[in-house]
């Protein structure tokens, strides 16, 4: 059983919200050595779970399917990745 | 300069509409070999980027992050990793 993985982030030049949030609660709720920290971003994670190994076609699908349907390639960028 | 990353998934046990839209959506715009994904799950990630090597209580402060912020222990689960 492996998984095919699809982890969308937003591209470092747009602004994540989501992630200035965490940034900034994360010194105030007492984790005070992550104030060091010089960004937090959000993205998104898809696992796609495979009988088996995943096939150079099912790859390849993950691939587009990461392009077109997953991510937004306006403002995100994305990596598919293989998890066994 | 290294990144923290917290990665959140529901947990098996709890229903996943959003996975379930994508591995619908998957045979029906033409990726047909992704039929055969036993089961599609969206989470979350997120990056929290340091300069340098994070340190041991960094760390363990984005343990107790993960946690109690970005995660709902209810009905998810996390892991904490280091990607350099």
């Amino acid at each position: 059983m492996a998984k095919i993985i699809v982890e969308v982030m937003l591209k470092p030049e747009i602004l994540d919200p989501q992630g200035q949030a965490v940034a900034s609660a994360l010194p105030r709720l007492g984790f005070t050595s992550l104030k060091a920290a010089t960004s937090v971003r959000q993205g998104k994670r898809f696992e796609i779970e495979i009988q088996g190994d995943p096939t150079p076609t099912q790859l390849a699908e993950a691939e587009q399917a990461a392009q077109s349907l997953l991510s937004n390639p306006v403002i995100e960028t994305y990596i598919v990745k293989v998890e066994k």
